[in-house]
């Protein structure tokens, strides 16, 4: 097994301090000898580590460039520029992996920005929740999830590398095309993000009745609408990078709704019939079928 | 404080099971005698008396008659033809409450076919899941949730009764029109349902990759698409009850959607914009602004 060494973390959010806490707790035998979190706000890394998200704060971004493993867990957009700018100057051998949820932008960014050399590789955990910062980041949250791995170029060093550093976190490593996880996570994440804020509109409309709507929203509308919560600015981003894809699927997800109102307005038979396909397709991508 | 007497529930399902219960925890001193649970399936019944949502299963209809308060925790149809068929049966003073999740085509029904002197009211407790059967219902749920009571006529007893009964069980009676009750809850309950039942589609759309989307799908399309498990033809009833008020939610939801494909295709900042109005609409619902 290959050793991770000193790892550096750049943003000590949710997502950061998850992926810093994992590899805290997977002890000295994962071969990681150190984690720094740099956070543009030193009070948020400060904080992470009090959590246990790392062993150390970093507060000079040229401390990164010591580290073995360098892991950018910001905004999408943050991650386009930190390439463009830290990129280039990224030793040889070194480990970069992000956790972005829109990977082709990034994989293209790394073979544009990063040397060859350097073994980077676009990541992206399936875990975590709506909310932010260090605070948000559950202990053991990333332990049995996956954790999509994106070559940017050819690389068996990079992903034996991010294999380990995933692995070390509990995670399970699932390697794909950054085309193919964005086509996927379009369907089953961007639109999904976009459909919870619609609803949430939807439900808080009746403006003079809002103490009623509270009162009668429960726990359907607190779920649909849970990503909604989610920080705007962050999912604007990997929305934004992913457009692409995400409008296919927004597509799809027009015809289906002309679907249900089509069965809607026949019959409430064929509205149940229509509505079963929605419990097959849900039984089916989560396995219980 | 009047006294509920005998309290017969037909359904033993999560909801006939969920109100049974909390009436048995409630104890005697709610003045509640005796809780009987009818089921077309007398299996499930007995199932739901060994869950504690009762004191004894009822097989014959005929014993409905003999009950102080009548509770119908059946599907909407079930509802309404239960109220053609038995309604004009019921005796003078007896408490009629039902829980469907559609409000006035119930009340109208209620007013149809129930003499004035017995005490009908419309009633939907906000609590439960998309669960089916006597055992999903979790001791507790109905504490501290709403319960709308829709009265179908003037009938003061009616709602002092409802109330009462409503109030053993840990809810929280919520008194208003049938009329307001849909037009609220078409947006905050039955328009969520097929939005998840389309979400969860377009999420196990590309068939050929189901593995990936399973490995991939997390917890947010596990939450947009929880309602999508629930009993297709429970929801294809109430949805098509409430069919004037859902197309007018589906109408605003389709507008709310549009607005924010706009803001994709112009900027990340418009979309960023755009979802911000869903995080205030959230959180302005659940009374976490």
């Amino acid at each position: 097994m290959t050793d991770i060494g000193r790892v550096a973390i750049v943003g000590a959010g949710q997502v950061g301090t998850m992926v810093g806490a994992a590899l805290l707790g997977a002890g000295p035998s994962a071969g990681v000898t150190a984690i720094g979190l740099y956070d543009r706000d030193p009070e948020i890394a400060a904080k992470s580590v009090s959590l246990g998200g790392g062993d150390r704060v970093l507060l000079d971004p040229a401390e990164l460039f010591e580290a073995d493993a360098v892991v950018l867990a910001i905004p999408l957009g943050e991650i386009l520029s930190w390439l463009k700018a830290y990129g280039p100057e990224l030793g040889q051998g070194v480990l970069l992996l992000d956790a972005g949820s829109a990977k082709l932008v990034v994989v293209e960014a790394m073979a544009d920005f990063v040397p060859e050399g350097v073994h980077a590789i676009g990541g992206h955990p399936m875990a975590g929740s709506e909310a932010s910062g260090p605070a948000a980041a559950i202990p053991g949250t990333l332990r049995g999830a996956s954790f999509a791995l994106c070559p940017c170029r050819t690389d068996d060093e990079a992903l034996a590398l991010a294999t380990t550093l995933v692995s070390s976190c509990g995670a399970r490593p699932l390697v794909l095309a950054a085309e193919e996880h964005d086509r996927l996570v379009a369907r089953t994440s961007h639109l999904p993000h976009l459909v919870a804020s619609a609803l949430a509109v939807v439900g808080a409309a009746v403006a003079d009745e809002l103490p009623l709507t509270q009162a009668l929203a429960g726990t359907g509308y607190r779920s649909t609408t849970r990503l909604a919560a989610s920080d705007s600015e962050m999912v604007a981003a990997f929305a934004s990078a992913n457009r692409r894809q995400l409008e296919v699927a927004l597509r799809e997800f027009r015809q289906e709704m002309a679907y249900l109102e089509t069965a809607l307005a026949d019959s409430p038979n064929a509205l149940a019939t229509a509505l079963g396909k929605g419990r097959i397709g849900r039984a089916l991508v989560l396995g219980s079928v």
